[in-house]
């Protein structure tokens, strides 16, 4: 099946001269996650993990991708004839490496320009062109063998109120042009969906758990062009852009028009955010600021509006992640619970409030082992059912007309190791020293990240990715430029100074291969604090209110002020939670948030 | 005085057509101390601190320094009509800004190109360059007018035997070409004293308290040109260096031994490292690679020999300071003692060691609210007389034959406030939490930083400097390119990665204007811990061991593990320094080291 796929793709591309294709897992707008009709590499190579790209030679073919899918992509790729590269272990070549070896002088690479970034394609250019590789990036060639190919999402759209963004477009657009005219554009390409929801208060459903609407942007000083299928809108939305200067063309039309752009303009876009087919069709003589989108800073410092929308928010959230709680404690061992049907069951108690309109991303439900990996999911092969011991992990999330909720929780069936409670008690200890950080303004992550390693490291032990995230309102469940990690890690662009208005998560985990995953994740909102002669300080405001399973705390192993933290928590997840719970649900949440 | 200097100044500017002329505080190697023979700063314009430069022009005269010097500098500045630019404060234009503003097209700007590092010096090339603006680097003025000029240090200088370096001159050369092969550098250009001091094992006396020795190296891949004075130099040195291929060569000489480099070769220097003259006399058509000295990281990396000598030489250091605090406390309102006579008091106990042969830097003694003068010098007329009552901070160091010292303690001499014994207890316990800090390889100070400054941070309290700084081995007492601070400061040069075996101290404190000042420092060797899987993780060995005073301490105010912390450090404190005291002694150490 695979196998005939590729002979097919390999005949298509012997036809065009190609020798290397480049599939992505990419939609044209370098989102994290793609809807059906984008999921080419799944198509071509039954991989259907989140991340990887697949490459295609005349004679080989070769899957890359991170340590989260080795096991998993080494099953799927079986009898494929599909190499699996492991990125990042050693001798492992990196795609870049792999096709320097493998092309040759005058040699033509080709991928769809549209599902890589402008940024890897001039990279791709600078590294080859001194053995004259020809890039060529008008090709879908997949398209040409995937019958059934779904179609792109055709999902309405529709506009945030500005009770719930607190700002209109209008108002939004005017502060982009300002950054345009400071860095003397007079055009702004903006093809990122999150940015474009948020500076049109738009949303949509074309990508699961993301309410973004497939669509690109082209800004001047006193117009915009807007692509988008014109289906997805209803009258209400064409009106209201029609208001405020926003002309509606055909979603594919953009990359006609951007031909047009005439030499005495001058492009603001952002490379790693703007396709490659974008930036290749613009006339070669107009000037290209490649600069991050003015958006990206100004959505990511939310608003009074969104912070108290978010705030209410995770009230709702934490209502359901208590209900979800008490539920699992009361009935483990009694009825039959899997991680599959838990992570059902915590859907459906989100969604029964009306505001909550979709998760914000697939449930992570893993018991025991399974919680070591921490991108799990719960499928029907590897279900586990959830017994009377050990701890399960659920990481888990919900888009609300008032915000983006992720939250992880992890609960005590019943007997743990003390090394398992050592484990527990220390990542707690991470989130509550991160929790109630301060700091001077001007502090990046990666000067608080210790914070909530540091327990862990004292174990020797680490965790392999970031300590948090930003979160956007409404929208991308990960967003930057904010973000807590130790180390800059410059694709990730979320190491920046951390403003007031900026919303992270504080998640550090342990992870024990075959044995247990335990993580513990707030939200956090960075503020102002006093402010000392010129010495700004800054610091958190906690707005997840969820138990914290205290059957897996040990006291001992804490220090005093982090107790004192973790009661005064309890404390108020108490009161702002218990209003909403029945009076056997309060009783146990009363003992559920005791001091200790 | 001053203004018939400046007017002299002036007149040989005319003569020569310059329009403004730079005096900073240096000597010909970037030293960060310098002896009295490069004091024209202090020279042309009174003004006597460590920091400062001088700009004069045909009609005004400026002096730049920084916040440590503002009430100091205006006082000695007085009717000599030189303006005070307060660096750093707003509105104040940078010496650089200040140039442009005054120099017109055309000019002639000069300095003493020996006292200017090669890379300011070509940054006043560039920045003025589109103004046409002359740069004249040949002349030195103020020796014209300094009739009564101290003559140039004519100490000796020694040899370092093997036994205390660790390792050979030969074998450092032979990795230093090492690195100019991996180059492609056929010369090497050392000025900077302390590497020169590292690479040959030889030391000196020609800066106050840094025992370096006045000298340049041009180093070839199978010789050594070394210019000194060579009266500095016994026989068995001359004898030394002949064996290993150094020639001796005059101090003065290299300004014209390197305009004899020839085309072919490729010469590595550290344009931070080297001055403007000798960057400037090598031909222009010889390529320069400017990069850090290769001796750099070599020399923060201590090897064991070094490491052992350096951990014996702390415990002589922490005999002179556990006496000199049995001294303070059993006499504090019996005697008169003052700031000055306490540093008298501890310089002696310390000489009193054989191995030490001078202090590591000016000891800051700094009674009450002297101590918020973070560098404060006791001077006849500041002098303050200890009382039973408030506190003395002493920051002191030794330098021996084993070793370079750097130590602070703050002792209670009678009564504090509560206040005061928060932030004592807060210091301290920002000092503690850095000492025990694991944490993986790859960690910068700037990572760690927010273990010391974060209980500081928590009451609102920032330190206006770094947390530690690397200590060299027998010389310098400031070295990079380790340090621990939050923000990168790049010329500064201190946030590399943390290696295993280098020193670097771990001082935090607290300075409150007009009313006190407190600051605990050991120094910590970095070391790797445990390897968990590919992870190295790291922590550090505490080397300083003398008492802390507890008569500052709140033990309500610490965390558990701090305590913990403290009682093993004291009882350390206890084991070491206890053999070398007489039993009056040992009982009150026995006391002041109790268990909290």
């Amino acid at each position: 099946m695979i196998k005939d796929k590729l002979k097919k793709l390999r005949e298509s591309m012997e036809n065009k001269g190609i020798c290397a294709y480049i599939i992505p897992s990419a939609d044209f707008h370098q989102s994290e996650y793609v809807g059906d009709y984008f999921k080419c590499r799944q198509f071509i190579s039954g991989f259907t993990g989140s991340a990887g790209t697949v490459v295609v030679t005349l004679d080989e073919a070769g899957l890359w991708t991170d340590g989260r899918y080795f096991i998993q992509a080494e099953e799927q790729l079986k009898d494929s004839t599909i190499k699996l590269f492991k990125m990042g272990e050693e001798g492992v070549p990196t795609i870049e490496q792999y096709l320097d070896s493998v092309l040759n002088d005058g040699d033509t690479l080709a991928f769809d320009g549209r599902t890589i970034s402008a940024k890897e394609g001039y990279g791709y250019e600078k590294e080859y062109s001194h053995k004259n590789v020809k890039i060529v990036y008008e090709y879908d060639l997949i398209d040409e063998l995937w019958e059934d190919r779904p179609n792109m999402s055709e999902e309405k759209a529709f506009l945030l109120d500005v009770k719930y963004a607190g700002e209109s477009a209008e108002d939004k657009l005017s502060k982009v042009r300002q950054i345009m005219k400071k860095q003397n554009a007079t055009i702004h390409i903006l093809n990122s969906l999150d940015d474009i929801a948020w500076l049109f208060n738009i949303r949509g459903n074309d990508i699961n758990c993301t309410p973004v609407v497939l669509s690109s942007a082209f800004i001047t000083l006193d117009k915009v062009y807007y692509f988008i299928d014109q289906n997805k809108l209803t009258h209400e939305i064409k009106d209201k852009f029609n208001q405020i200067g926003i002309e509606i063309k055909d979603y594919f039309e953009i990359y006609d028009f951007i031909k047009e752009i005439k030499e005495n303009e001058v492009v603001l876009l952002d490379g790693a955010k703007v396709n490659y087919s974008i930036y290749k069709n613009i006339n070669s003589n107009v000037s290209v600021i490649d600069a991050p989108n003015p958006t990206f800073i100004f959505k990511a410092i939310k608003n009074e509006v969104e912070l108290q929308n978010t705030r209410d928010c995770h009230i709702k959230d934490g209502v359901a992640m208590t209900k979800f709680m008490y539920w699992l404690k009361t009935n483990i061992g009694k009825i039959k619970i899997t991680e599959m049907s838990a992570s059902d069951k915590l859907e459906k108690l989100r969604r029964s409030d009306k505001d909550c309109f979709d998760l914000s991303f697939d449930t992570i439900s893993g018991y025991k082992g399974h919680a070591a990996m921490m991108h799990y999911k719960a499928t029907e092969e590897s279900d586990y059912e959830l017994k009377q011991e050990g701890m399960l992990l659920v990481d888990s999330g919900g888009q609300y007309f008032t915000g983006t909720t992720d939250i992880t929780r992890t609960y005590i069936l019943g007997d743990i190791t003390e090394e398992q409670r050592l484990h527990y008690t220390s990542v707690l200890r991470g989130m509550i020293r991160l929790s109630k950080a301060k700091f001077l303004y001007g502090c990046r992550g990666l000067n608080l990240d210790i914070l909530a390693r540091g327990p862990l490291w004292d174990l020797g032990i680490d965790y392999k990715c970031g300590t948090g995230h930003g979160v956007a309102f409404v929208s991308n469940v990960h967003e930057g430029p904010n973000g807590f990690r130790w180390k800059i890690v410059p694709e990730r662009n979320d190491s920046c100074v951390l403003e007031e208005g900026m919303v992270t998560t504080n998640e550090p985990g342990v992870y024990i291969e075959g044995s247990h995953g335990i993580r513990i994740e707030n939200e956090l909102i960075c503020h102002r604090g006093q402010k000392v002669g010129l010495d700004q300080f800054m610091e958190f405001e906690t707005i997840t209110f969820a138990p914290i399973d205290l059957d897996g705390v040990n006291p001992e192993y804490m220090e005093k002020s982090e107790i004192e933290w973790l009661n005064n928590y309890h404390k108020q997840v108490f009161e702002k939670i218990s209003p909403y719970l029945n009076e056997e649900e309060v009783d146990w949440l009363r003992e559920y948030t005791r001091a200790i």
